[in-house]
Formats: structure tokens, C-alpha cells, sequence
């Protein structure tokens, strides 16, 4: 068994997904859970996805051999606090932030350099839904996780993280903090801002109703992601403001650039945009559809 | 019966769906189809949704006192010199074009001020596919279709093509040119343009096959629509090149504004915004799921 005790420090979609995963592979003795809602947590312990839960983060990492913290990005500097003097000697702990640059920062401002347990981690896997009844031990099959060791995070800890993630049938790969900032900011956080941005400026137009009622096919998948969580997207953005604003201004000029060239009505360029655009997109679906899902 | 001989200019998904809805509702007696390609037109033939075709223009609205142009945007013009001396008297004559102000234009080159008999109009309906084995009779029910008509039109074309429409099951508004090109622009061209230009950035990056492999969850949703026609995206924008580029310009803006915001890491303006989005969005989806689909 690869985890005797294993801490959930959020039991949501993504913590409980772990645990239910590790349950099933009888990967797990003991799961507990931590956390703010004690009618979440309860539903966590009827769900059987955990074993049983405390409000104190110290309380619940004592004696974990494994703890995944699962709490918004702007609790993490918080939570390692709380759990700093209760780690048990050897402990791991990894966690699921979107993320990374900020999340080493908050370690290491409550740790400074000395938590080599620690394996920074990002699974690349979600759903629209949210709290632990959306959790199901099969989210993590073939997706990917990435893994953001530092210079101060142990090959044992990391190995052990990535047996974890193996175990759930996900696809482990290992990348710097930076680089990851900056290929999330680009595929995730930017598309996020572009549709917020949208329906928001959309939204402040005089005839808002009307606009709406005229938006249709494409617009509905198009503007799905604004639907998000905003307090999940404000942590992710300050989080990972550096990257994600480098990327924004670099993308509104690209913007700009294209209002002009449809200005000037240069139709051989937009054909080459359009595409390299739908070229790239085709072949990226048809990447997907050749693995399982 | 509402129309005696109908003629569809371009026989695909738009122009089939049409004639087989009139079709099945007994609102017509005979359906001309025109396009360029052979096999298509054929298609149409077996399958019922024309009862005959030519490659003419000219040849497809003599006698026909119901005219529908379904080609692309950079077509009309030409469309329109074809059919010029062959139109019956009395004969009426709308489209499905993406862009109003481009046909009004093309429509007057062609005609000067004196076709009183012509609707510009656009159906806010379509599907992924394309091609008249796409077609359905049921395309246009409980879809939008705006009719721009301009000082010209006459009030008993405007009547019919409302007609025509409400028998396919429509709901039909009327607007003038330019505010259908600004809406238009708002709630289609503009989220196509960001997909575009989203994928297009990311595939210039030098290291795309390693981003594309990170993108995930919304990020299929998001840029579905930079699959569509780039041909066809091409000459909606430079049809509605003003109103699109104007409203790109302003997005821009926008976007630099929110870059700044997340620079300076100001959580409670974020919040704000993301707010505001998701709630227009998820009353825009509310909207919508009341409505039959």
C-alpha cells in the first residue's frame, strides 16, 4: 500500500477525486479529510470518500504520510502555516494548485528552504461541477499532471508523488515552476480573461439585453468558461499575474495587429490566420481523440 | 400556397434547410437550386430538396417569384449582376449573409436604388456541418431571423419574407443595417476573431506542440470556433470590416486594461469583473434554456 494515511486538505472535486481514486486501487489505509463546511465534509464521510474530518489543517496532517492540499490558490500561505508544526519527519506533501510560482513562494515564506517533502503539482483535470458529490475516482485517468519539483524537493518525495498519480491512471510529467506558469497562463488563464472580458464588455453595452438575445451558436461554448468561479479566477490570476498579464498585453497587441489587417480588408492575410488557426485547432482535436478519454 | 416557384442560390445547409422546411410545410411548389458544384446539386436532387438545378444564376430566377441567396459574402455582387435581367416582375429576393451592410451595397451597385423587392435578412441558425446533406427541415424553429429591410424595400416583400420565415417556425425582428452589423459584430464576429487569434498565437509559439498538449477542459470549448471556415470567416470580415474592427479595437483596449488590473494584482476589481461576466452569462444560458430549442 502506497499511502497509510493520507491528508486531504480540501475535500472538493479535486481532493475527493484523489481519494476515491487511492480508495479503489487499494492504494489507502485511512483517509482525512479538512476542511471549512462541516455539511461538505459530512456528505465527504457518507460519500465513504473519506474516513473522517477535522476543521484544523494541524490536526489533520498529524501523523499523514501524504498530504494533498486542494484549497484555493490565496489559502495556501495560510494552510502550510497551520500545518508547519504538525508534520509528521518524512511526510509528503503535494498539491493541486493552477499555479506553481506562487504556491513555492508560500512554502517557502512559512518553510524558507527546508520542506524537501514538498512536490509542487498541477492535474490538468476538472469538470464544471464542484464539491466533493462531484468527485469520482476515474477523473484522473489519462490526463496529464504536471509535477514542478525545486532544487529543494527530494527524488523520494517526487518519486512517490508520481507513483501516486499512477496509480490514478494519469499521465505524470515534470516541468520548472516558471515554465509552467507561463504554458498555463497561455492555454488556461488567457482564454479564461478573453471570455470574462467578453461577456463582461458585452454586458456593459446600453442594449445588453438585446445583445444577448442575438448571441448564438458558437457563443454558448465560447463563453462557457465564463461561468466560472470569480473568487477561484482572482486567486489564479494574482497568483500568476507575471506570467498571465506578460501574455495579455502580448495577445492585445496580436488583437490590434488583426483589427488593422481587417481595416485595411487585407483578405490573403486573415485566409493565412484563419488557417494556421484552424489547422493547428484540427489537428490539436484530432490529438485528443486519439487518446482515450 | 406562399410561394409558387422558389429559387436558392447556393444549396447547402442555409439555402437546403430552407426549401425542405417550405417543403414540409406545403408552402411552396417548386424549388430551382443553383451552386457551382455538380455533385452537390445532384445530392440535392436525391434527396428531394430541389426539384431542379443549373450552374446559371440567371437561368435559376427566371420565373421565380421567390429568390434566396445563400452564397458567400464575396458572391453576392456577382449573384446579383447574373440574375439582374432575368428577375420576374414582382419577384422577391432575400439572403441568409452573415453581414448586412456588404449585401445592401452589393444589391445597389448592381440595381442602383430600384429592387424594392429584395430583404436582406440573416437567420441566426447553422450547425457544424455544412453541405445540402446537412440540411434539415427543422434548422429554423424557434431560431432568430433578422431582417434588415432598407427605405427601398417595399412593405408587401417585407411581409412575405416574414411569412416565409414564420412558416420555417421563426422568430423574426427587424433592425436597420448597421445596428445588425454592430450586434452582429458584438456576438459572433468578435468571439470568432478572439478563437482565431488565441490559436494562431499559440501556434507561432516556438515550442506549440508542447503548449496544445497542456491545453485542456475549456480549452476545446473555447476555441471550437476556429474550426469554422476560414474562407468564409475571410469574407465576413471584410464585409463587416468597420463595425468589426471598431469593436476589435475597443476589445483591445479592454484587454490591456485588465492586464494592468491583474498586474497590479487588484483582487477586488477582478472580482468584480468576473462577476458581472459570469452572471450575464449564466442569465444568458437561463435565457435560452427557457426558450425551446
Amino acid at each position: 500500500m502506497l499511502i497509510k494515511r493520507l491528508a486531504i486538505i480540501g475535500v472538493g472535486l479535486i481532493g475527493g477525486s484523489l481519494a476515491r481514486a487511492l480508495r479503489e486501487a487499494g492504494e489507502v489505509g485511512e483517509v482525512v479529510g479538512c476542511g471549512r463546511g462541516k455539511e461538505n465534509l459530512e456528505q465527504a464521510l457518507q460519500l465513504g470518500v473519506i474516513d473522517s474530518y477535522t476543521h484544523d489543517a494541524g490536526a489533520a496532517v498529524e501523523g499523514a504520510d501524504m498530504v494533498f492540499l486542494a484549497v484555493p490558490l490565496g489559502a495556501m500561505r495560510q494552510t502550510f502555516a497551520d500545518m508547519k508544526e504538525h508534520l509528521m519527519d518524512g511526510a509528503i506533501i503535494t498539491d493541486g494548485g493552477s499555479a506553481k510560482g506562487s504556491v513555492v513562494d508560500d512554502c517557502q515564506a512559512v518553510f524558507g528552504e527546508d520542506l524537501p517533502g514538498f512536490v509542487p503539482g498541477h492535474p490538468i483535470a476538472g469538470t464544471e461541477n464542484s464539491g466533493v458529490e462531484a468527485s469520482f475516482a476515474e477523473l484522473y485517468q489519462n490526463r496529464r499532471i504536471i509535477l514542478t519539483p525545486t532544487e529543494n524537493t527530494s527524488s523520494e518525495a517526487l518519486q512517490k508523488v508520481t507513483d501516486m498519480w499512477e496509480i490514478c491512471g494519469s499521465d505524470v510529467t515534470c516541468m520548472s515552476v516558471q515554465h509552467h506558469d507561463e504554458v498555463l497562463a497561455a492555454t488556461s488563464h488567457l482564454p479564461h480573461m478573453l471570455a470574462f472580458a467578453l461577456v463582461d464588455s458585452l454586458a456593459r453595452m446600453k442594449e445588453n439585453d438585446e445583445i444577448f438575445r442575438y448571441a448564438a451558436g458558437g457563443f454558448r461554448d465560447f463563453t462557457r468558461i465564463a461561468s466560472s468561479s470569480p473568487v477561484m479566477w482572482r486567486d489564479i490570476c494574482i497568483a500568476n499575474r507575471k506570467a498571465l498579464s506578460s501574455i495579455m498585453k502580448s495577445y492585445s497587441h496580436d488583437m490590434a495587429d488583426l483589427a488593422d489587417t481587417i481595416s485595411r480588408g487585407d483578405g490573403d492575410h486573415l485566409l493565412e490566420i484563419f488557417e494556421r488557426a484552424k489547422d493547428s485547432r484540427d489537428r490539436y482535436i484530432d490529438g485528443i481523440l486519439e487518446s482515450p478519454e
